[in-house]
């Protein structure tokens, strides 16, 4: 690793260690600024649970690749970043709260799920628990376009920030029915994967970011969409991918969940595709049984697992998984004509870091 | 009635009728705007029934009452109404479709659910169904605010309006919120009550449309945030008092549907309120009795019917259901002062009306 990609993960640190600041500042004033019914004990619950599950979370890698778009066009943080930032994680906490009702999952984040916090809270009430966790949600979605309408920018950044936000909800919306959809097809093909990655998951946590940062800084987008788009498409699937190939062939202990949780749940993936692809017979079946019977034994899986090595499952895909974030790296080596080296490098370094971590 | 409040009635159904042909088309282009993935069966049938349940709908009180909120200011149709109109009924959509999730309910507005419609969709996979469901509440919610993100209104006032409705989407999760809590509270007191009615529904029909109105009208709400409130408020617990009437003292045949179904619910209501208020002894037990035990017969519906009319809980309640209306009623004649007395005329009728209604 050279030195100018050490100083942009020193400078990506800076990004998550601030943001955790503001994200918690922002929580700790939320309450007082929504006013909400004085007797209730349950909207103060979903608040809390709001912030627990927001404040537990994650690499914030929409957050340093917002800071990075802005630097893409000047080193000063301009106004409005935060305000942009709180807003992809608010909308990233929505969809998990939403994402753990629908998988029926207890857990999140090394935590209870929102759902299951509820369900705790009123054990004899399941469908009141529900409904919790869904306004739970409900919230977050409408509070991640509340704290962009709310920031103190000139109107018409607001207005092209919020135009963006607003696509990447009813986008995300779409890629979730599409997820679900997928699930029910037999043998979904690789554009259907794409697709449910695209607008799933790439337009809310790559696109938007990357367009909020430019934004705020004041670029004019227009001339540059189509490359952004093909960035963080390629740069989408092959984050994708290493998230289904980490699910069968990533280490327990690193991951932090058990392996074979998408196989379990039935989930058509990048790898379930390559190993329906790769296999006939009855090691093809085998994979075809697991992925229709929900719930397999860690023996099931073991035994697929075994499948996909004996096919070199696993370095097909990584070759693919690289081949993607290659892509995207070189798309992002052609801003250096018209935006500062230091920001395109870390894009041009993030696609590989993706494609190559292990948790 | 005399000839303006005629008038006011003719006025109200042509705002009704414009507005079903601006919902309808509103649907009809919004495939097309959204851009969806393209090879989804599910997306395109969540637009479909998103548009079936907004199409069937109700009286549009909102949609009149934001024309009329205008008409205080201006004769003139100023822009940006039919946004706001379409953004208030698209969050009355959302709202219904996350409530029949949480009542379980199969039917709304005489067609099947959302819920139940992806039910029928999806027999084998209920899961799935209620992911769906959730998925087009959520598209519905974001809809409301696109719609009004893109009115071609000058920017401030854009603004202001967003403002109004961001404001309404968190006031009414809390409202979901406080009105699961009520249930679970043994003998809820008449304050919380009024706080769910007032966040849970007059926020977003009777204060929004109000508001919303005036600000595109150019008015300056600062001096009249005050006489707005109390106006809505007062409407607000008047209409939701009659709506709890109507569940057990109304004629099925008018309402559309069978009587006791709050009460079957176990919900608390004003009527259940006044009834536990207005009775001891056996009679007492016997409504606690009902509100505990959900999914009690049309007998027990019948008995607890028989001992309100017993104890003149009906007439109570339509007494303090008219009281409510006339002080309504008086706030909106201190708008004479300031207003266009033709539509000061309507907002003067309207809690009369409501308070009268038989569906």
């Amino acid at each position: 690793m050279n030195s100018s990609a050490l100083t942009a993960l020193e400078r990506a640190a800076g990004h998550q260690r601030r943001f955790e600041v503001s994200f918690a500042k922002y929580f700790a004033g939320l309450a007082d600024s929504l006013g909400g019914p004085p007797l209730s004990r349950f909207g103060p619950r979903c608040l809390e649970l709001l912030e627990q599950l927001s404040l537990r979370g994650g690499k914030r890698i929409r957050v340093v690749l917002l800071h990075e778009a802005a630097r893409l066009v000047t080193e000063d943080e301009p106004p409005g970043l935060t305000e942009a930032a709180l807003s992809l994680e608010l909308l990233h906490t929505h969809a998990l709260i939403l994402d753990d009702i629908i998988d029926d999952s207890p857990v999140r984040r090394g935590g209870p799920s929102t759902y299951y916090a509820f369900r705790e809270d009123l054990p004899e009430r399941p469908q009141t628990a529900l409904g919790m966790a869904m306004m739970a949600g409900d919230l977050a979605g409408f509070l991640a376009l509340r704290v962009l309408l709310q920031a103190d920018i000139p109107a018409d950044r607001r207005q092209a920030m919020l135009d963006v936000q607003i696509g990447v909800t009813t986008d995300t919306v779409m890629g979730q029915v599409l997820d679900l959809e997928r699930d029910l097809t037999p043998v979904p093909g690789d554009e259907l994967l794409d697709d449910v990655c695209e607008y799933k998951t790439t337009r809310y946590s790559l696109l938007a970011p990357l367009r909020l940062g430019l934004l705020a800084a004041g670029a004019d987008l227009t001339r540059h969409e189509p490359s952004l788009r093909r960035y963080a498409t390629l740069a989408g699937i092959s984050g994708q991918m290493r998230d289904d190939y980490l699910d069968l062939f990533g280490d327990p202990e690193t991951t932090g969940k058990p392996r074979g949780a998408d196989l379990r749940a039935g989930r058509h993936t990048y790898v379930t595709r390559a190993l329906l692809a790769a296999t006939s017979g009855s090691d093809h079946a085998t994979v075809r049984a697991a992925l229709r019977a929900p719930d397999c034994t860690a023996q099931t899986i073991d035994r697929v697992r075994g499948i996909a090595l004996d096919h070199a499952v696993h370095s097909h895909l990584q070759q693919t998984i690289e081949k993607y974030a290659e892509a995207a790296s070189e798309e992002a080596s052609s801003w250096r004509a018209h935006w500062r080296a230091e920001a395109v490098t870390v894009f041009e370094q993030l696609p590989w870091w993706n494609a190559r971590r292990s948790s």
